[in-house]
């Protein structure tokens, strides 16, 4: 097997643009770094392009088997130089394993009626609280999630490493509000917006068994076009100086006590 | 008054090391940035030994009126050039107006049985993380924190910016692990710690109304040692893919409640 050493092969610098959106966007693939989530990829059947390894740097056994299920799986293995795994690394220390994935978008119009509990997240702008959402929300037993606005992207580097996982094992889509507005009526879809202020306190809410918890972005909250669509609204009575959750925080708080109530 | 327009004035650089931990520690001080914080700083009494303002930056009246109350309170102002509040501010287009801070370290041991809800930390090491628990813990009606062993600084410029305000109003203590278990021995505390697998549902455990919330680190959760001081143990029972949420989402789900049931 040939080994990448050089830092400048055309398809080394592509990985290393996977930073950018613009690049993602383009592409339809993002980077997965670490010996824990090409392992879930791998679990889950996500799709890879490939895997990419060092062997000076892959020093654990768990990461030999990674390799090993990868290869059974047919996926393509590329071993690179410490030197090259270390210019696409995003984590210092790297764990000597990558993988290059193919975006899995569902056509957000072709869910008919969602089972179960699904999260809309209109305009949310840190793709860590993206990625601590996701987590959150597979952890409280969650199909999906479906993007609106100017979100943030799901496949930023930051948002699938603090997913730990969740972002493989999701169901993701993305809508304009105006699609949003007309599948939601088209589908009868129940849909529960979360809001700082005036509303049922989220410990006393009905939840239905389908629905889609709903939240606004870190500076703004939920839009008032947003919030006339919303079937329900909840928020989390607090005291203290603060004004305002984390959104990650809120979100996992409403979305465990939705999980606990089942 | 004299403008500060040169960055390689002595205060300017010293601001600017405080970035550094190692600074912070040596001074005693930290940084403070954006008209929220600072505002919030002045709100609580927190000790300032300046506010820093860009007159070519700050252009809300809100922030005017915060350097204002500055003045009353009889602390220093000091202006600067646009050029120098950009060397050391964090943000990219910052709003021109930051401050320095006396870190407030409560005297651990001299806390004698402790009202209320507290959390206690062991050796978290994302300050974003540390922040974020702060900001929740405050919403929570928390009273303060003690950070144990090795954690991040919560004098951390991310630390500060996370807890949006609530590192100005909680009590904040240290301690290492030996001087904790001697300090819980002597004053009777309640300690309830959070793990991931074998303990008692959250939901179904009767929290004591003064007591200490003990969470372990994002990667090791708590130690053997930790668990063995704690009255009781409690879990955030999950499903789906991943095995844990991150360590704020965790803390916060509790915190609330604990809240709820108050």
């Amino acid at each position: 097997m040939k080994i990448i050493s050089s830092k400048s092969n055309q398809y080394i610098k592509f990985i290393r643009q996977l930073r950018k959106r613009k690049e993602r966007v383009r592409s339809g693939k993002f980077y997965i770094e670490g010996l824990r989530l090409v392992g879930e990829a791998l679990r889950t059947d996500f799709p890879l392009e490939n895997i990419l390894y060092s062997s000076d740097l892959l020093i654990s056994d768990f990461g030999w088997k990674v390799i090993e299920d990868g290869k059974k799986k047919g996926i393509d293995i590329i071993e690179v130089s410490k030197d090259v795994f270390q210019s696409f690394a995003l984590k210092e220390g790297p764990q000597g394993i990558a993988a290059v994935g193919f975006q899995k978008w569902v056509n957000f119009k072709a869910i008919h009626q969602p089972q179960g509990l699904w999260i809309a997240l209109d305009n949310v702008q840190d793709p860590g609280n993206l990625g601590t959402i996701m987590r959150s929300l597979d952890g409280a037993g969650g199909k999906g999630l479906i993007l609106l606005g100017n979100s943030t992207d799901v496949y930023h580097p930051t948002s699938v490493r603090s997913s730990t996982g969740a972002v493989f094992s999701l169901t993701i889509g993305k809508a304009s509000l105006k699609e949003f507005c007309e599948w939601k009526s088209k589908e009868g879809v129940l849909i529960i917006g979360t809001v700082c202020g005036e509303a049922t306190n989220y410990r006393y809410y009905n939840y239905p068994q389908d629905m889609i918890l709903l939240m606004g972005s870190e500076q703004k909250g939920l839009s008032k076009e947003l919030v006339e669509m919303c079937e329900g609204l909840v928020t989390i009575p607090m005291t203290g100086s603060v004004d305002s959750l984390n959104l990650a925080c809120a979100a996992s708080i409403v979305l465990f006590e939705i999980y606990a109530k089942r």
